[in-house]
């Protein structure tokens, strides 16, 4: 499908091709490098499994993908792009492409054989769902994941200090095990364990020798514990120690990683047919695309990108000069991960849409619908039912306070084992009411973060917001700001994470070859910020910082192990600020 | 309009009038002595204002009912009893009833003049509802309720220890100083101040002089502060230190309350005229509905019967002989409230079926009924779709639990400033779930009070139900019978208040009029049982201990001052028992 592009001018002959795979579909997007004028874009739908994702009726934990989706999609979406690109620009060219970069999701690691090719490319694996790409959402390796973690907080406490304490089924070394023990025949014939965001690149190149496929930073360092501090990836010793079917896996990976500016290669002869680009142009290394989302949406030292979805990234740089106290909660502290240079700091909510998404249609408030309306509701016209009746209310009106774990807590606490909680109830409680809440939890939850960043020295100057909550979710975005205390901005592009790989492209294809010679000159040049800014209103800000603390003390309560809570004023401390808020004397 | 009456066998020529006086309506009921038999019954309702209650649109607390609406209340209710009746019972006649209890909501005070008329019944007063009844729900006098409570705790701290430590807004004392300060007018005309299920029976045997007008202990005891160890109502030197104006008001009340089969005396002729009865027969003392029920549904020492509508009441009788201890958290104890030589106790939950009926108001799940129902879906269709999804479950399988303090804590916390809560919200949480997180949790609240009962030494051997919930509601009622541990059994009648009225209607007759000589003779003949009895499920019980835990924890947490709650392992507990419950290993 052709997808939405700016009408900005093309100012000059040079454009970056951006590939962001996500979980269910892959974008191109071909942009200006002088400007960041998006040219042509084209989203393709992965063609198998459920909207992409490959099951498992007997475990409900299984989520694949087939590699081959991966690479007709490449195709596919390029190609689109392209047409995208002449439609709307006369004097464009799909040879004044000077590089590729791109993004995907991750942990998505996949077993490979002796030439970087997917093992369920041959015949004897071909319908083993073991031997494709095992999706970051993928959590049949949780028992693995506790044993990993359990190790490392015995031996090698610094691998976790780098990713928030726990170690995760959604990543690399869990899921490599999960193999070992579900599979052993494809973790037997397998050469290598290779992330998508590090075989794209490679392909693109015309050669995955696992040997010589560079591996990105980015997913190296935030999910399979790699660090230059200990000398790379987890030694063998300490995967021995894990299970030993794990220790002959670490001759097989690599021994060093590198920050996505690095080129992975130039594009082959073969791949520049069928996509229909010139040969040779330089190819970005990989990355995640959150990470490359945040530098689409310009991240630098100070600033905080949010990118807000079903979930949320919270993502911020920071020097890699002097020393970074490792910070308790994050998901992730990696040199090089957003940007070379800088320290990329992941953090994030694990339910944020999803919060509201489920409300509509579990709870959809039909009543607020016109009669005819009801039978075949759409989400869309129920959300905006509840955004109408919720806008109406003023902070801390409705006397609820809603903590947002339905899907646990990523960041602070890093406890899938929690859940939400709505406190407040009275016998007039409404759904807009209560969506209301819904919102605000989510933004205690973002203030959470942002507090969490400041107390160990990342100063949080300025909140860029993108995704599509951003765009279009005008009472969120006000409620954020009020509950942040700060202006929420949000990222020019609609398509960051794209954006961010087509910077990439830039920078790899460098100066002399039209592109850019760094990372920061290529965001001066091609981001933006969107004129809409959402400022902190004095009035509800005072509110909502009485309404955090209670917020926190709740947190805190339910979610930490020592807190001594004393939570007997929660309730009467809503029901004073409701009462203030309306204007009623008892 | 005329009630359901079941088709018992009519067995003497001995019969008695219960007259029940509910918020909205007043109920009649002719039952024959020898067995109960229900006879003929039939239901006013007021005609003022809303549902009979005159509000305030400039303050909602206010609650007021005209005593004319009483009055024509009665007469209509007696004669549609007394023609159904007939209509019933061929061999019926309306010379046949031998007596009248009479019960009414409390405390609902009224000033009167000296003649003991409603001071709304001259001219002057005649639209000034401050010289109305003052219904039980009216919370104007909030402040004034803070101000006895506060100097009850200072200078008379056994005034508060009978009525659970906090004296209410909704009590005679509050009410009467209320309206001392708003209306100091009709304050300042009144010759006294009388609880209306005082005023009834004076008025049915046409001498309602304040002086000589017999006060029940019922309220006396449970909202005035009346008690034998101190001489009775509160001191004179006590009332002036609240407010001096209240002060004058001791010398107009009484010395002696006394317990409900004390006829108030004899059948005015007057009165026999207008209602078709004989002049002469006995008329009982007063009581609150809600005691009166515990009569008709036949409590006795051990027996716990639990009144289950929108709120609900549990109450139990000790015998007086011998010490009880105060029991905190109790609205009241009183001697002879209920029956007479035992000590009533009163607890009771702020909102249970008003919390079921408010979900299905506000969040209807209108998704769960067929396209062409959802226009103009009946409440009682959206509660039978939540009954059969909630009804499907296992105990624990949610994940959910539930604080049922929507409209406050009567029992045992005593604190209107609570609110409702929910735990355990997930993105897949249905509106089955909470439904019947909901009923569950209104369940471990009545587990509270039954077991603060038997902290206290009064052992609960049997928990007889009476009111709709009850009757209709099988599902809360198997999971009462799986929180509480015991037999849920249901009280035969399904008017017990009008009932319980009339059992003391026989008893003020006496046996000589072919009555009964006293209370449990009177309810060994009238009362009895439902064969339809709800047995503990030894699996559901065993859960449900678990979460009664995990309720008292998060109870005690939000409920009282001085909890040290560690609540981190709340949600988690409530994730294992959910897996368990499910089967699931992870």
């Amino acid at each position: 499908m052709a997808t939405g592009v700016g009408e900005q001018r093309m100012s000059a002959k040079r454009c970056s091709l951006g590939l962001d795979y996500g979980t269910n579909s892959v974008r191109a997007l071909i942009a200006d490098v002088a400007n960041g004028c998006e040219l042509g874009a084209f989203v393709h739908n992965y063609r198998r499994g459920k909207d992409g994702i490959l099951l498992d009726e007997k475990d409900h934990n299984v989520a694949r993908q087939h590699p081959q989706d991966y690479l007709d999609g490449l195709v596919c979406a390029v190609k689109g792009a392209v047409k995208e690109a002449k439609k709307n620009h006369k004097n464009f060219d799909a040879a004044d492409i000077i590089g590729i970069g791109v993004d995907t999701t991750g942990s998505t690691p996949m077993p490979v054989d002796k030439d970087g090719n997917p093992l369920c490319f041959h015949a004897e694996f071909k319908d083993d769902i073991n031997a494709m790409a095992w999706l970051w959402k993928d959590h049949s390796s949780f028992a693995e994941a506790a044993e990993i973690t359990e190790k490392a907080r015995k031996f090698r406490p610094e691998y976790l200090a780098k990713c928030g304490g726990t170690y995760s089924s959604e990543w690399f070394f869990s899921k490599a095990l999960h193999c070992a023990r579900v599979a052993p025949k494809v973790f037997n014939a397998m050469a290598s364990w290779v992330e998508y965001c590090d075989y794209i690149p490679a392909a693109l190149t015309g050669d995955t020798n696992p040997a010589r496929i560079k591996r990105g930073i980015c997913a190296a360092g935030h999910k399979a514990m790699y660090c230059e501090q200990w000398g790379g990836l987890p030694d063998k010793q300490f995967l021995n120690a894990v299970d030993k079917r794990l220790a002959p896996l670490r001759a097989k990976l690599y021994d060093k990683a590198y920050t996505a500016d690095v080129p992975a290669g130039a594009l082959s002869a073969d791949w520049a047919k069928k996509l229909g680009l010139r040969a040779g142009i330089a190819v970005s290394g990989g990355a995640f695309d959150a990470h490359m989302g945040a530098v689409g949406s310009g991240i630098k030292p100070g600033v905080l990108v949010k990118i807000l979805g079903t979930s949320t990234c919270d993502m911020m740089v920071a020097p890699n000069t002097g020393k970074l106290a490792d910070i308790p909660g994050l998901c992730g502290i990696v040199d090089g991960s957003i940007l070379p240079g800088y320290y990329g700091l992941e953090a994030g909510q694990s339910a944020v849409g999803d919060i509201f998404n489920w409300f509509v249609q579990y709870f959809p408030p039909l009543q607020l619908l016109p009669g005819k309306d009801r039978g075949a509701a759409s989400p869309v016209a129920l959300h905006d039912a509840l955004t109408r009746g919720a806008g109406a209310l003023k902070p801390g009106e409705s006397g609820l306070l809603a903590l947002d774990w339905n899907n646990g807590n990523r960041t602070i606490l890093v406890d899938p084992l929690l859940t939400g909680a709505v406190i407040g109830y009275t016998l007039h409680t409404t759904p807009a009411e209560v969506y209301r809440a819904l919102i605000e939890g989510t933004a205690f939850g973002a203030g959470v973060i942002c507090g969490r960043f400041e107390e160990y020295g990342v100063k949080v100057r300025e909140v860029v917001n993108c995704g599509g909550i951003a765009e279009k979710n005008s009472l969120l975005m006000q409620i954020y700001a009020d509950v942040l205390g700060r202006p929420m901005k949000i990222a020019r592009s609609g398509q960051a994470c794209a954006l961010g790989a087509a910077i990439f492209g830039a920078v790899a294809a460098g100066e002399s070859a039209g592109g850019h010679a760094n990372c920061s000159q290529a965001q001066a040049a091609m981001c933006g910020l969107k004129s809409k800014v959402y400022e902190p209103i004095p009035e509800n800000r005072k509110v909502y910082a009485e309404l955090a603390k209670i917020y926190r003390d709740l947190h805190d309560a339910f979610g930490t192990r020592d807190a001594k809570a004393n939570l007997s004023r929660v309730m009467k401390k809503l029901l004073r600020i409701k009462s203030e808020v309306r204007g009623l004397a008892g």
